[in-house]
């Protein structure tokens, strides 16, 4: 490994250069103060008052001055070098600099005419930062030009390398905060280099900012020894070219040359593997080294140095309003007057208020305006994903269980075709989980992206690849939201227990969604969809620590508006499912299905009736001819199994009881009409439902969200739900079902003691049950492995000769 | 930085020595197998057969002979050294070496006797592994010595540095898979190193071992050049030693010479820091650099070489089972069996099936076995906490309302005692955020730990210290959970919205207590307790991303046994409250609770009272003289204040209105008693909250959670819940509130729709109330401030004289 450059010794910029770069960044920082603590008097044109000052300030200023340096040269790479750039701010409660900016750019008031370019729009963006009715602090969906809110740390890099992929001629500069630096989500993500295939990929410009503090903290990259984090980063797979100082005009040199050599590195490579593209899959050239920059600069450089004789710049206390009672204090309000006038404003603002010409005209022009490129806006760039109809892919079925299929094997051939089709948009993410979850058949159409060294051994690794895995659940998730952010289309294939590690991340996402559904300005983006495979019901070989289906519960949580569940029972209905998801735009979709080999239930026009209805009767499961006297409900494939040979069961051995099967694929349909777009009016919900008969109704996840959706039904009270109630350990798959009470027989056990009046015959039934529960529990022990009863039970082939008959032995229970 | 050797030259063992270590490795490499494959014939006595192969194969060989090697090593340094160690294994589903090595080691036998030391014992332990009624396929609970379940990846090194906190003398020796290294939560958590204190922590001993596979991919740390890995891992701040190899006799040499380096740097740097211990504190010494071990050796290793003509050693498809039809294959079986054979179990075991006594004498003695060390089963070493009576912290409460505090900054005084008092085994967790979260008070006890550089401007920053900070909530989650595990006791504060980023190591956490809640041989540990404070309705300066209140509706799913959730309206019940869970054992507490400055409502005793019954009526508050015609509920802190605002200005205005005020603490009383052991019976509930009158319940979260407790509660129908809703940005916590519709005003609205017969008088509060809220709202944008009647607002101070009076302009609304 040859030791990195660790600092740059050319001095790019001429004195008028330099002038004029500082002068964008004076501007900048003068804009980014202003916001934080002025109502009025934006332009000082007489002394500050206190009237002048908000009377809450809601802010952080530490990692503003930061920011706003490195826009200021990404501007002069941009103008310089006509570079494609977007901007990423991890520290995103510096909301201050990515709006100065974007205000400084023109773009703002663009976006947003009612803030002008004028004294009077200056006074209005001041005003509106943090204030009632006005903008967040954080650089959030209303921000022109970000895709990252940088609210919650650790996702920069991932957003970053999401969005730069199949972007070939986009630079993404990628703040990372040093606070931010050491959660685990970032610490990850710097490997995400090794996933960037440089003949289709833009590239990300990774800037750490090191300003030394967080909240109350010093930050460990600041105090670990200098030649430590070099190591660290050049072990991440970096050259690192360092920028460090607190003078802005040495600062500014060290900054524009490590621009130019970073750019220049960039190109280098890029230029390299995209004139030997062909050659790339043949021999393995060495992985690129990226260049990133590390800057080192005061928290709250050019700020208050000191506050009531207490040291604030470069010190934690700098971190949010250093001068905290400007409104109160009058030594404060002076020096916030001092501050601000340190950025001589006199010759940044005409007497009109605008932006002097000359400081103007350092920003790019048009999209080249970070603030204003499409990328960061991706509705504006999307195309419809190319989805050929489910049925190309869909399996034959004649009779309800009569086959047997992989529901996630086969819809891993329509992944394959819709990457076909969608070359350059649309990619397949998971944390090295595509095989198993058993989508292989996407290996059909392309491979997995892998920068590092390829053996022979390998299967399905290439240097280009349209499947990203990682073993990182946080990165495949941030990389898929910035994919879908800048215009893309993508999926995420997940055990559902662990998707649980990206809660926090999908919290995000949806708030992001549920905030740009009310700006114009930004189109809608392609959903972000999840398969949910491997899921509680079939982690018997795992264990108890991959059985939770609770991501749903969470997912719920957020507005209706943009989250969706689906719940797919078979093959058919996941194609059809998935092709509306995939298709979709501005959801969280959560599809939630089985990758082991399940009975067939619906033939592809059932499946595409069925899932448009969301929730249906299935009439060849049940016999209640309109008049039932108890309804068995089902949602999820393993739970639609059991509710299905239970069904069958009660049929056989009390054919007189009139039973109603209903199936649910779309869980919002329960809800109520008035608490989401999906849900069902109430009537409709009565007519299924019934108002007054028992449902038994037996759902994948925990059985409590069925009644938090239904709680308001006519029929609530007679809805009895079983679910997974947190059983579970390595065992057989239904030795899973009964540890929980949703098996089959538990369920005829529960149709019995709900339907009153059902005499002694039904009786003998319920203490069969009883007893071929523990006969099954007994030869699972003996045995390790499930009853044959149950292993050989299918629904009838001849749903018209004998609708109830069931193969196996269960002429046992009579 | 010198370069770390990156091959360690001796040859430490002699031939004996090496044979011994071998005959071990190779005894538990023996049991790891059969436990995978074997139902019966444990000891080869004849030729495999269908019958005695498993039906079905559930474990993962891959990651098994590596930590097998390990495991092997470590006891080798035990014996020779007396070293106190224990054992974590990242790759916990390597299970079958974990119980491999327990069981030759007689812990097995002795925790469960009926698995006995000798050769039904050994066809026992086989049969049971990954077996209906058996036990678990990972590194589970029911495993000896384990404190690390391993199924989700990501959390070993911060375990490993929890536990190895305040054990001086303590070796911990941490696994981390290659696969697992790809993380976030561990590529992090290898900065945990930079918050050792080596005066009186013990030390991790971290082991990459690099395998070079996951489930279906290569590993990024296997397939960056080694220079690079090497200077990541220096990065990180470790000294590298490698142990690289396949033919065992090579890598048992290698490996003994590495633990002995390790273990020789390991007491150097403890005895250097503990020589000169008082100096610590005054001059800085520079940061030890720990040693680690790379240890690559092929995944599956000594397994079969190829299957079916196709390489699986030394690749992923050795990552689970290698022979997979050795049941109904009669060549798959040979091969287990020669396979099996390589091992010579003839040597290992003598004609009894135990273990030869020259392997035996391999095992250190007593606890000094890593699975019979009490510190890996927490609940023998646990002690008490020492807490004094928290009225001793309690600020007088003349009359409900009439003083105000910041409670969290009250507890501080609290914490700061409890680590006054347990100064070896109480520590407080946090990212970053102690000092914001207002518990400051404990810096007069102790200070931050940091193992890095401190500078004269750094505040409670010490190299020794209390209290534990990185911005990391994974690592601040598993630092806890290794603590309590090992036997000791901790708090973690935390944001709320950001505390979902452990949603899914709370998963794990609560699951490993459910499930040794049914060990007997594993006491309780003490529970761990959550701090949630800058919550959903005080986080009005951040916005949006920081407002969540869902990982209440995140626990709740978890088994009721083992999770508690409580809601202090103020400060005296947020003591009381904190008090009763730091004492508590084996639960996960969930305590939410305001920063800012806040009403006091209940005086110590009135506190204690309340806390003790989790719910109950505010006489004080309310009117309703034993038969109340509204129910007002609240639950949290701010829906408190709104609730307690609105029932003034009802009574105020509507005094003829008997109202019943009742205040929710411990929300787990809502649950019906036979789904949570905290619930209140039907009769008590509907006592409270009658069977028939409007309840209006303003509450802290997700307003659906309410209904999800209560749906089977007589007056469920009657019960409407305010919340939030998932509505906020930037702006006051009045306007917080009322984007949420849970402001005093539409309280009163709430109360006056529901309840009927309320007359002309009531439809004028009504419109009266319509006109607050606007009023308020145009206030708020205005003056960027809450409008002073909400500011001002407090409850009466003479209760008895005059109890419905208010201040502030309530008259405004006759």
């Amino acid at each position: 490994m040859t030791p990195s450059r660790t600092r740059t010794k050319p001095k790019p910029l001429s004195k008028s250069e330099l002038a004029g770069l500082n002068a964008w960044f004076r501007a900048a920082n003068y804009v980014s103060v202003g916001q934080i603590y002025l109502l009025d008097n934006a332009l000082l044109e007489r002394d500050l008052t206190a009237e002048d000052i908000k009377p809450r300030l809601l802010g952080h200023w530490g990692t503003t001055p930061g920011l706003n340096l490195i826009y200021t040269h990404l501007n002069r790479l941009i103008r310089q070098r006509d570079v494609d750039a977007i901007f990423l701010a991890g520290p995103g409660h510096g909301g201050p600099a990515a709006v100065a900016n974007a205000y400084l750019e023109g773009t703002y008031s663009e976006v947003y005419p009612s803030i002008g370019d004028d004294g009077d729009g200056l006074k209005a963006l001041f005003r509106q930062f943090s204030f009632p009715g006005g903008i967040p602090s954080h650089v959030a969906p209303e921000t022109p030009g970000s895709i990252h809110e940088g609210g919650e740390l650790g996702y920069v890099l991932s957003h970053a390398y999401g969005a730069a992929m199949d972007n070939p001629d986009l630079v993404v500069a990628a703040v990372v905060g040093d606070g931010e630096f050491e959660t685990g989500p970032l610490a990850t993500s710097w490997h995400a280099n090794k996933f960037v295939d440089p003949t289709v990929d833009g590239v990300v410009l990774p800037i750490l900012h090191l300003n030394g503090y967080k909240i109350a903290n010093p930050t460990v990259p600041a105090r670990i020894p200098r030649p430590e984090l070099i190591s660290l980063l050049e072990g991440y797979g970096h050259e690192v070219i360092t920028v460090e100082g607190d003078d802005p005009a040495d600062v500014h040199q060290q900054m524009a040359a490590a621009m130019d050599q970073a750019h220049d590195l960039i190109r280098a490579i890029q230029d390299e593997a995209r004139a030997g593209k062909r050659s790339l899959r043949r021999k393995q050239p060495e992985r690129p080294r990226w260049p990133m920059i590390l800057l080192v600069t005061p928290k709250g450089w050019t700020g208050p140095d000191k506050v009531d004789g207490v040291q604030v710049e470069g010190t934690w206390r700098a971190h949010q309003v250093p001068l905290s009672e400007t409104r109160t204090n009058d030594k404060h309000r002076a020096q916030l007057q001092t501050w601000l006038e340190s950025y001589d404003p006199g010759s940044l603002f005409d007497d009109e208020g605008r932006l002097v010409e000359s400081v103007r005209a350092l920003a790019p022009v048009g999209t080249r305006r970070m603030s204003a490129n499409p990328h960061a806006n991706g509705g504006l760039l999307r195309k419809p994903l190319t989805i050929k109809d489910f049925r190309e892919y869909a399996v034959p079925v004649k009779a309800p269980g009569g086959s047997v299929n992989e529901a996630t094997k086969v819809f891993g051939a329509m992944v394959a075709d819709i990457v076909r089709d969608n070359p350059e948009s649309f990619r397949l993410f998971g944390p090295d989980e595509t095989e198993s979850n058993r989508l292989g058949a996407v290996y059909d159409a392309t491979t997995k992206v892998f920068a590092g060294e390829i053996l022979p051994v390998d299967e399905h690794l290439a240097h280009s690849g349209r499947v990203m895995e990682m073993l990182s659940e946080h990165t495949c998730q941030g990389w898929l939201e910035g994919y879908l952010l800048t215009g893309r289309h993508g999926l995420f294939s997940c055990y559902e227990a662990f998707i649980h590690i990206v809660d926090s991340m999908f919290n995000q996402h949806a708030k992001w969604l549920n905030t740009t559904r009310e700006l114009d300005w930004r189109p809608p983006v392609s959903s972000l969809n999840y398969l949910l495979t491997s899921h509680v019901w079939r982690q018997d070989h795992n264990g108890f620590s991959h059985q939770d289906p609770g991501f749903i519960d969470h997912v719920v949580n957020k507005k209706a508006e943009v989250v969706r569940v689906y719940l797919p029972p078979d093959t058919n209905t996941l194609l059809s499912t998935m092709a509306h998801c995939l298709a979709s735009k501005h959801y969280v979709n959560v599809v939630v299905a089985g990758k082991q080999p399940q009975f067939d239930w619906l033939d592809a026009e059932q499946a595409a009736d069925h899932c448009a209805r969301g929730v249906g009767i299935w009439d060849w499961a049940g016999n209640d001819e309109g008049d039932p006297e108890v309804v068995i409900a089902s949602a999820g494939d393993i739970p639609t199994l059991e509710a299905l040979a239970a069904t069958a069961m009660l049929r056989e051995h009390l054919p007189e009881l009139r039973i109603r099967f209903i199936n649910v694929v779309d869980l919002m349909r329960l809800q109520d009409e008035r608490e989401h777009p999906h849900g069902l009016s109430d009537r409709d919900f009565d007519t299924l439902f019934t108002t007054d008969k028992p449902v038994i109704f037996a759902y994948h996840g925990y059985p409590w969200l069925i009644h938090r959706l239904t709680y308001r039904r006519t029929n609530h009270d007679n809805l009895h739900v079983r679910g997974y109630k947190e059983e579970g350990t390595t065992t057989t798959p239904f030795d899973m079902v009964m540890m929980n009470d949703i098996d089959r027989y538990h369920l005829v056990i529960d149709v019995i003691d709900r339907v009153p009046g059902l005499g002694s015959r039904a009786a003998q039934l319920r203490q069969n049950m009883v007893d071929a529960r523990r006969r099954a529990k007994e030869w699972t022990r003996e045995h390790g492995d499930d009853i044959p009863e149950v292993k050989d039970w299918k629904w009838a082939e001849e749903v018209d000769g004998d609708p109830a008959a069931t193969s196996g032995t269960s002429a046992d229970f009579a």
